[in-house]
């Protein structure tokens, strides 16, 4: 899809990527957001989600980031890897962290697949602890 | 597959059953382990890789967790989901930590999508972000 | 692997390549079958599926075609997003439509993820109407 | 997670609730919902979400629906599947259209590792008719 | 949906059930069938599908239930998974060769993620000895 | 992320280079292990899980790059299935046989997805026959 540029875009394209630009502290737009920008109503949704999703709440920014991170390399999307990478970078995230990030992510999906192939049963007790229950 | 108890297992099982309740400081083992069990180098490889790969580092126990599940829900392996969600409230997260890592995991995977069906190409600026060069 | 041109075909594969263009309506076949070439059974085992699957009946060709995008989206194969946006778009899918198809993949992935982090349980009442009772 | 009976609800989960009910002209809230409400602002969020997304457009609600369960059965979400198997019939879908689209999901899945196995190169014709040039 | 038995089956639907007990050496038919059976078209096109891809050829009937079983355990499809266990058990395979499967299986979509997580680039040698060249 | 060289690798990443090259009989790195090595604990874990689960025992060595290709191409990882369907060529992979393997991977995927939107109920025969029982 073509991408939509600051200087041709639309009003409702401008005013979601000043909010992104002041929302993030930057002075350029990636091009997911100008890819988006072709349907407006998908930009300005997926942007207010991520921006809610997205903000320090009881996770922080980087804690976010990591999970963001951890669902794209899972699912091999290459350049929500990137951005992501990129964005956990931002957010305080080292050599060491991404390291450990991607040993996690890898040993989820080794075991993800040895519970499926044995087809483990769910204990008692760890559905009473998921839930938050003694 | 039949479970392992700790009473039928032998040596090299219960040492790593010993290794799991003494890491963990718990006095149960899960059926995951007890599964496993059933051929001993992959009980053995797979504790150590999740010992190794789990132990507080660059990044914290609680973290780590939360990463686990974010896969693992992205995976839907039920098992997985409600083990890790038990280990991450175990490791202090509340219920308002569990639903904002679900809105984040429910996010990365819509937008991940976005990103594959428009096809949006890799920004040389998060390139260069996501290698931590400037 | 390698692909196998017209000219090089033996008759077996030049049958399958006459089919597809003579009910496609084309004058040339892409990268795909030739692909498949190199192991006939395979093309025309193929090409016969998507043939049936893919036929006017119950539903109409360009929703068969938002399916087959959908699917290809959500498992983020390039080729065949390419090529079924292509095939999508000449079965009389606009701009305007590929958005929203876009915009409901995205949903169903993120949702998808929200029902598996919370484990929802089923409703009786959507069973029973999943199969076609009151 | 628990789930949150209208009788039970705050204000707010209440005000999503009605205009859920108002919107499908249902009398009933689905269990997705009772669980989203633990957490009101993702509740609102997915709703809203959902709510544009799937409103009458370019695309009709027949189409999206069927979108929706071809998602939803790629990644073997359950819930999902019964949910939109049951939303698709409420929207008119037949027997003999859930058929084919199951038959058109299941093809696409197979196709699209098909792809991934012989890692097709994308045909330059393709590419280009995919962004709706000629 | 509901099981169409051997005695309800209309003529098309019994000449598959005759032809899969005939080419399985077994006497009854198991769910998917049945289940596929609303449909005979689809019956039909998946059961010439799979007879003629599990049939032996270059590769044997147990190596194509273990790649069978291997795929179906990374989908966490649990009726596949427990299908194909079953049919790689009656083609030969024993407790060993189900443990390293699975080992494999689990150690696959490990490095699968590294391999997105760290978006390792390809070497042009692996290239060539992909393709049979040296 | 940046390849480590044999040259400026620290001992205890020669070490794990060093005995790759010994295991597999080959006289270069190829840059899984380059990129890894960034982060020497998983560049050890990995190697030594390898060279387990990958050593000729119930299953050949054949076998085990099959099942690593069939996970690598349902994943749609194209570093792992360029580097296994190399390995599975140098262990003995001939065209026909990549060609039976894409096959059962293809079949499998669509039939997998044909259990999830049909829901089928798991046969009580079935999973007797898997757990090795009559």
């Amino acid at each position: 899809m073509p991408m939509i540029e600051y200087e041709d875009a639309p009003p409702a394209v401008r005013a979601v990527y000043d909010d992104i630009m002041r929302t993030r502290q930057v002075d350029w737009i990636n091009n997911f957001w100008k890819v988006l920008a072709n349907h407006p109503p998908t930009l300005k949704r997926t942007w207010e989600g991520i921006k809610e999703v997205m903000a320090p709440n009881a996770l922080d920014p980087l804690t976010k980031e990591l999970i963001y991170l951890a669902v794209s390399t899972t699912n091999g999307c290459d350049y929500c890897i990137t951005s992501h990478t990129a964005g956990a970078r931002k957010a305080g995230m080292g050599d060491a962290m991404l390291a450990e990030l991607q040993a996690v992510v890898g040993m989820a999906n080794e075991t993800n697949r040895l519970v499926n192939g044995y087809q483990v049963e769910i204990d008692e007790r760890l559905k009473r602890a998921a839930l938050g229950k003694r």
